[in-house]
């Protein structure tokens, strides 16, 4: 899963509550960046991709977003030059709670400083330096890719001209920060995680299996379910027999996910990663939102909602593109029927790609 | 927690799947039947509480209702004689997994019979013949109650003339499964659980505590948390020197109040009584949704649903009202727009008091 590029950031990097050395940052890149150097647009993701949105000559392999970004497609990468950065605090190539302190000689684990989205934004703006990217066409995220994106666009406020934030918010509920507090609580109350110094070939699968369906029951929504699953039995339904296996179609589904899931992801990345979102707060630039917002510095902006996203409801969205419509000429705000809650823009390609294409034509 | 009467029903008790012996069913009265013996009302209880609705001369202790029950309240104990059965299966005063199993003289544990919402509307019904009251004048219940109540007017049709369901429905949709589900493996994966063999001195407790969380998180609505939480830091807060503390209001609410459920409720009994309102679906009466209604022999019903419950969401219980009124002279149908989502009927009682009263007068 690690990326194509490796860029490593010699020296110190300061994050907002501490500071690492010579951290790495994973990234990939599609098409090519023009003369004027404008073209360039920064993705950022959820919490669990990798940097790998599409296949490329690179890396062949089907990416997270491969319906998405492309020759001809939404996101043209024959016309745009496509940045993807590996989430600092992530495990798939960009230094985290997982990677070797280089200070120290051990690993990070809970050493590592306390993560925020700003971080992750300024992580990949390194990136961007790197690359001699002066100014980007556009930074682009979903969930918290999306905060990410906002994150970058209040820190770095002429360092794009573009900003399209899809299923995110400005700040993060009570209701999905209880969510997230009790996915992070269940692994962390799994005895295999050992406060965070558990062998990485053997860490709490439990508590990240439990994390992930309660994860994957947010991801959707009821709608969809009832019209994927109704209530068919489990083929492996024996109710008779064991007291408490699986009745039902829609539990079969949840273990399958859980199980591909639980030994992919670093337990202690999720922790950190999980906890940013809850903490990032577009109020925290400045005392209130209105204040946070009036730092953005666009051209145009696209903000994009689901009507059945009940992690990140839609009226949060819309707020988002009031707020943005005070300082941005060009704001467009998309509140999309799809049925498959946060998800969706994994899953709803007939929807989304539209709605990205004219963005970007 | 004990309830004020116990019947002891000498002799086997046929569950769906199984038989036991001599159970015990714990009650509670107010009121007093008539001459006719024609005003007796049956509250059916959600998963966790007990019978004690509302206080009484025998137990002048506040109940889980006292708002709805008592003299000259909306279910008037002045007119009407009043009956709450603690659930077969739960472990306040009626037999449940917890309890001994005569035949053996050891603690049923995992040998309790697979427990169906059914069971606990016999139940119901054997304390009925006790008494006996041959003909209700109403069965109620909310949530596991409701769908209790539901049970109890397909299987003992002449029974009742009349049936109030509030947040029930006819079966479980996926969701509230996948959510159920992931309750009950929290409890199992905890090795305190030991398949079932606990010590109930010292049970599960984790998994007690992380399932309630989630019930928690389930009973409300995100509306509400935004309202009574917003962003507040909990006083508790102390993010810079632990890594994954309390850091917000809303998480240490969730923590009080799973610390007050863990010890309370056995956990054997929360499986059994969780697995019985997925297993429930009207239509295994007879194969299909209609053909189970029109077993009903009803004069009347009111169906109560709340616009923000999204465990039981309100359209379920349009459709069970629609169904009803297919069979049913007199249906009422309440859309209420509480925002405290599955347990407004035990917080909002300005909206339910006047909508329940006007069904008793």
């Amino acid at each position: 899963m690690s990326a194509v590029h490796q860029y490593i950031h010699a020296g110190p990097f300061a994050m907002k509550r501490g500071v690492i050395h010579d951290p790495t940052f994973a990234y990939e890149t599609w098409g090519e960046l023009n003369a004027a150097r404008d073209n360039a647009v920064l993705v950022l993701t959820g919490l669990s991709p990798s940097a790998h949105v599409a296949s490329s000559p690179a890396d062949p392999s089907t990416g997270w977003w491969e319906d998405m970004l492309g020759p001809d497609k939404p996101i043209d990468t024959s016309r745009y030059f496509v940045v993807c950065v590996n989430s600092l605090g992530s495990c798939f190539g960009s230094t985290g709670p997982a990677s070797i302190d280089p200070t120290t000689g051990c690993h990070y684990r809970l050493s590592f400083p306390v993560l925020h989205v700003e971080d992750i934004a300024r992580g990949g703006a390194a990136v961007l330096d790197h690359l001699g990217i002066a100014q980007l066409h556009t930074v682009l995220g979903a969930s918290m890719g999306g905060m990410t994106a906002l994150a970058f666009a209040l820190i770095h406020p002429t360092r794009t001209r573009g900003l399209v934030s899809i299923s995110a918010a400005a700040r993060s509920q009570p209701f999905a920060i209880a969510i997230r507090s009790l996915q992070r609580e269940m692994i962390r109350r799994d005895p295999a995680w050992q406060n965070g110094n558990y062998p990485f070939e053997q860490g709490p699968l439990t508590g990240m299996r439990l994390a992930r369906k309660l994860g994957m029951i947010t991801y959707r929504s009821a709608e969809e379910w009832t019209e994927r699953f109704g209530r068919e039995r489990a083929a492996s339904a024996a109710p008779a027999e064991h007291p408490f296996g699986l009745d039902f179609e829609v539990e079969s589904y949840l273990e399958a996910q859980a199980a591909k899931f639980a030994g992919r992801f670093d337990p202690n990345c999720y922790l950190y990663l999980s906890r940013a979102m809850d903490l990032f707060d577009v109020a925290d630039h400045g005392g209130s939102l209105e204040i946070g917002f009036s730092r953005v510095r666009l051209e145009r902006a696209m903000v994009i909602g689901v009507e059945t996203d009940f992690l990140f409801p839609v009226e949060q969205q819309e707020q988002m593109a009031l707020e943005l419509k005070k300082q941005v000429r060009d704001v467009r705000f998309h509140r999309l029927a799809s049925i498959q809650g946060h998800d969706a823009f994994l899953v709803d390609m007939d929807r989304f790609r539209p709605v990205v294409a004219r963005y970007f034509q």
